[in-house]
């Protein structure tokens, strides 16, 4: 009889490590978690997710393999299988965390930054599946992207492609954690909305500041499906600026849709309604019309260690 | 003895068209032009075009054989190899052009977007060859730009990507052709540049509407060179937008390099000074100090032409 073949799946957070075991349908056989920040040295946190991996083999050795293994990781780099600088966790400088997988699982490992990870996630068991063409964006903490052209993972020189987040909406805007100022992320983000909600509570209303701190990306939600006119205000603020920036994205890949994930993008239509007509009316005339903007169809829950999983199941086709 | 093999070159423009043979180290073996504008039917237009081409094919006969047609031309389809709607053509709708010029030729023929053309014609005989990740742009009457991504062009779902001249940059800026406003293309361009210098004109000094109407971008640059200090600045206005939009530009898709072609580009450092700081500056630190900003390494006279056989070189290969 052949054996199925499993793939190991690992997703690194600043907070907590997610991993398991995944078979080629994308069913997920094992999930644990293990907290991140309780490994100041990566080695050790390798040592841990790897004994869980074998152990968990052990109950599938008659009918399984383990085929491979796919990281997710802030800040990686896919050439390399490296972690560089990533600001959110402990670990400093360049961690060479597929070559660690790798020689304590003796399968292949392979690793790309989270963001791309969940887009071809999307691609092989979400919403994008047989499209060539398509831009994944995870509205977190930050705005995350991948960038899917002919079929492939755009990934640039230096595997740091796909930074959308990044680019400069206003050249004065609001001081964002890279340093620089008026990135979408700072506008079009958990994090964002939370301060756009702050300032219009704190323009629209004396002495607001005590419920403009307490507000999340949850809070405003609710406040808007209550009929609060500043949540409401702040989804749209937020979903117009969106909505150019996907404009102005799709004159670079000309996508067939554009997927929208996490947090914010749960908000339905007070997110999504103005972020496409506002997407609409920004585009450019031979655009018009024909790109969607889509919710992702992977599970939130479960996405980050599909996007891991896929990672490793598209190496393998 | 083994024949060689020549391509058949060419490049539709809203005034002219030029055609030519070209061999498969890129040299130019004949270059011709007719013009475009002359031709109120596409068919007439090409009759004339395959005519000359195959005369000309007649005296190179013996050592020679003709193998494949390339087409660089505005709004260029490359899956569907027609030209679509183009706002500076005459010809209406949609033009099935590679099909026309495949009938009569009866060779292989593809089409592409003329920046895409003369951006494949950079990775083959210019300044990106071995390059697998750059952009290319070209700084004419608009801003065209051509995106390559691991190692191949970027097309889009409906082959109309790379469009950076079409990113807005301010939403409520200058008016484009395109019908919206605050495209890049409305400042970075020798239009752009010029519209720059004569606001700077009719701003700095009183009655300067007459000089401002008859300045064009090489009269800017020789005023610049004299010490002209509106010239100089708008030379540093442009280039300080310029590199504002490349380095957002890095953020989709981590290019190697990004190489500049056209009138603009010709002006040295009074352009890519100004350029290369503000990209720098713009960068998202990830990237800075390690993409190149470059002078096209293609000859201005020949590039449409070498665009055009790059691009069915490449698919010969």
């Amino acid at each position: 009889m052949t054996k199925q073949r499993l793939v190991a799946a690992i997703d690194i957070g600043g907070t907590n490590t997610v991993f398991g075991l995944v078979d080629v349908n994308g069913k997920i056989l094992l999930k644990e978690t293990v907290s991140t920040e309780h490994f100041p040295i990566p080695e050790d946190l390798v040592a841990v997710v790897c004994e869980h991996i074998k152990r968990a083999m052990l109950q599938f050795v008659d009918t399984s393999e383990l085929v491979g293994a796919g990281i997710g990781a802030p800040n990686g780099n896919y050439f390399k299988g490296t972690i560089e600088f990533a600001p959110n966790l402990k670990w400093e400088g360049v961690v060479p965390l597929a070559k660690l997988f790798s020689e304590r699982l003796l399968i292949k490992t392979v690793l790309t930054n989270d963001a791309n990870a969940a887009a071809i996630g999307e691609m092989m068991f979400g919403g994008a599946k047989g499209m060539r063409d398509f831009i994944f964006i995870t509205l977190g903490t930050g705005l995350g992207s991948g960038i899917v052209a002919n079929g492939e993972m755009i990934l640039g020189h230096d595997s740091f492609a796909g930074e959308i987040g990044h680019v400069i909406m206003f050249a004065d805007g609001r001081q964002c954690g890279c340093g620089r100022k008026g990135c979408l992320e700072t506008y079009c983000s958990a994090t964002g909305i939370k301060r756009t909600y702050s300032d219009l509570l704190m323009s629209n209303h004396d002495k607001a500041n005590l419920q403009a701190r307490v507000a999340d990306a949850k809070y405003i939600y609710d406040k808007a499906i209550s009929g609060d006119k500043d949540a409401i205000e702040a989804f749209n603020y937020t979903g117009d600026l969106l909505g150019l920036a996907l404009a102005n994205s799709v004159a670079y890949t000309s996508p067939e849709a554009i997927f929208l994930f996490g947090g914010l993008a749960m908000a339905g239509d007070f997110i999504f309604k103005p972020t496409i007509e506002s997407f609409e009316r920004n585009l450019l005339n031979i655009y018009k019309n024909k790109i969607k903007i889509l919710p992702s169809q992977l599970n939130e829950n479960d996405s980050a260690i599909l996007g891991a999983a896929s990672l490793i199941l598209k190496e393998l086709n």
